[in-house]
């Protein structure tokens, strides 16, 4: 059977596979998991498809059943030691009789991780983490929220040439081209909240949901997040079907420590000028997504705000990761540039 | 001998070739010319090396002497019929007994073209023009000012992603990065002619000149103007070694009318927002160069000033050419739209 020529590397990468079958914008990792049998053959297949659902080794067990024994676990994360909504994965593969299990990402979850060791206690063969199988790349704002105890932030803009999001008349529909607003669709589905200010929601009205090309709300929808003091008006878009929550604060750290209490791992920004600057300032900015319109207003608000930089040597600094042509617009997308002695 | 095996598209991409080794910046096209005998042996080449030089065709006719009687010319544009400060090139074929010429681009100026017609009159046999040689692409701004009477205007900007030129506090040195300074240089040694305003003079005191990676003034310099009514201050860069022309005016049709004047082909803008929006509202924008950087500023003056523009249906649009990385820097090419229902 052609299957059996597969290496560790192999089967990885195929766990790894499974894992992409996952819903990126939920509050848990994907993960994928393969079940080989005692005698390499494989046996189960599985993966996670959302919070409150079994995990990905425990849905390659049941499929496996009794000739997991003594087989093989590959995982495209680090089994998990940890009791949440779901029992321990560590406790499934250790029940279900697995002898050798290799993983590709180590769980950086300070409740979760620890799983390896647990396994190893109880005489199980442990490879890994084991790296380049593309795993981190899946759970990328999951790792961060992990690690840094807030959600990650992509603040998205689309802006003219000259930087403006808006005419002078406050009209901004719309400065990208369809190309662009495709892309914004397709990135927004895998965050967990589309945030904007109050100011926003007074000024443009926008709905917050993830369309296609044809203007419908499409898949499994971010949550809706407005921060300021302000009312949002009842008639507002945003109080259209789907949840919404309305954080009465200018704080962008309240604000991500309130959405970290909801689950969420990734926020897109799609503030105005205002909370985008309050943003930056605070620091709390991990990823930027520029759309540029070949176009000049000449008049009009800024992408960002007022940012108290008062000489060029104080200018925030961003790496620039890629620039792509989308129809007649350009994306950007950026980092923070790593402090200095940072690793 | 193989070069016998050329035919006649090989011969004129070799003429194109050697029009290329002519100076970009000069007041003339760059043209080069390859001159057969009557047995189809190559007798003489040669290239147009600036204003008050001979031409191509007779520098070509020079090097082949008696041997051009009965033969083919090859020439990377069409020979001119106009008397200028050289003879007209039409007469220098029909003297040396030139019997067959074939030419690559039409001469598209008013004074010179008609160049195949003498020639045909006279009873040479004239194939051209011949697309796909490149002889265009060496000649655009030159061609494009024999068209419409005014030279060609490339206006070259570096901002921030927020579209800032400068800093609240007026500092600008430097937005863009090494690569990015290194591509204007190449790029500027092409024009014949930078401008800038009074208040670029007064605010950064450049010194308007093309210099390598060391900062050493190197090669031909373009022709430096400064437009505007304020004074220039005697101490200014821009005063340095080199020809500075000084226009009192803020109207950029006559800047162009006067760079049109002094044989000037290709202006190169690097004006500050006011002089901008300036041509920009004038519609006499032909290219434009924006290097962006990634950096932040969130206060300071904007690429461009006001267009007079009051809502985004009115915005200028441009059409996005390419979009290239240099170095952390982007740099986006584009051109003014076509006007609808235009060729």
């Amino acid at each position: 059977m052609v299957l059996q020529q597969h290496d560790d590397a192999a089967w990885l990468r195929r766990a790894v596979e499974l894992a992409a079958h996952g819903p990126a914008a939920d509050p848990n990792p994907r993960v994928g998991a393969v079940v080989l049998d005692a005698a390499g053959e494989l046996a189960g297949e599985g993966w996670h498809q959302g919070a409150g659902t079994p995990h990905a080794e425990v849905m390659a067990l049941r499929a496996a059943g009794g000739q997991a024994r003594g087989g093989t676990a590959y995982v495209s994360l680090e089994p998990c030691s940890h009791e949440g909504r779901t029992p321990a994965c560590t406790g499934a593969l250790l029940d279900a009789g697995v002898r050798r299990v290799v993983f590709a990402a180590a769980d950086p979850s300070p409740e979760a991780s620890g799983g390896s060791d647990v396994l190893r206690e109880h005489g199980v063969d442990v490879v890994g983490p084991v790296s380049g199988t593309g795993s981190e790349q899946l759970n990328q704002p999951w790792a961060y929220a992990a690690v840094h105890g807030r959600p990650c932030v992509t603040w998205k803009v689309g802006a003219t040439l000259d930087g403006r999001v808006a005419a002078a008349d406050g009209s901004s529909r719309w400065i990208t081209g369809d190309a662009a607003r495709a892309d914004v669709h397709r990135l927004r589905a895998t965050a967990g909240a589309i945030l904007v200010g109050t100011g926003t929601v007074l000024a443009d009205d926008p709905s917050l949901t993830v369309r296609d090309a044809d203007d419908r709300v499409v898949g499994a929808q971010p949550l809706r997040v407005v921060m300021g003091e302000r009312d949002i008006p009842a008639d507002a878009r945003v109080n259209g079907p789907g949840e919404l929550v309305h954080l009465r604060t200018h704080e962008p750290a309240e604000v991500l420590k309130s959405l970290q209490d909801k689950q969420i791992r990734h926020v897109w920004l799609e503030g105005g000028p205002t909370v985008a600057a309050a943003f930056v300032r605070a620091g709390l900015v991990d990823e930027v997504l520029v759309y540029l319109a070949p176009t000049l207003l000449g008049d009009g608000p800024s992408l960002v705000g007022s940012l108290g930089v008062p000489t060029l040597a104080a200018a925030h600094h961003l790496e620039l990761d890629d620039v792509v042509q989308l129809g007649q617009d350009v994306r950007l997308r950026l980092r923070p540039r790593p402090v200095e002695g940072a690793h």
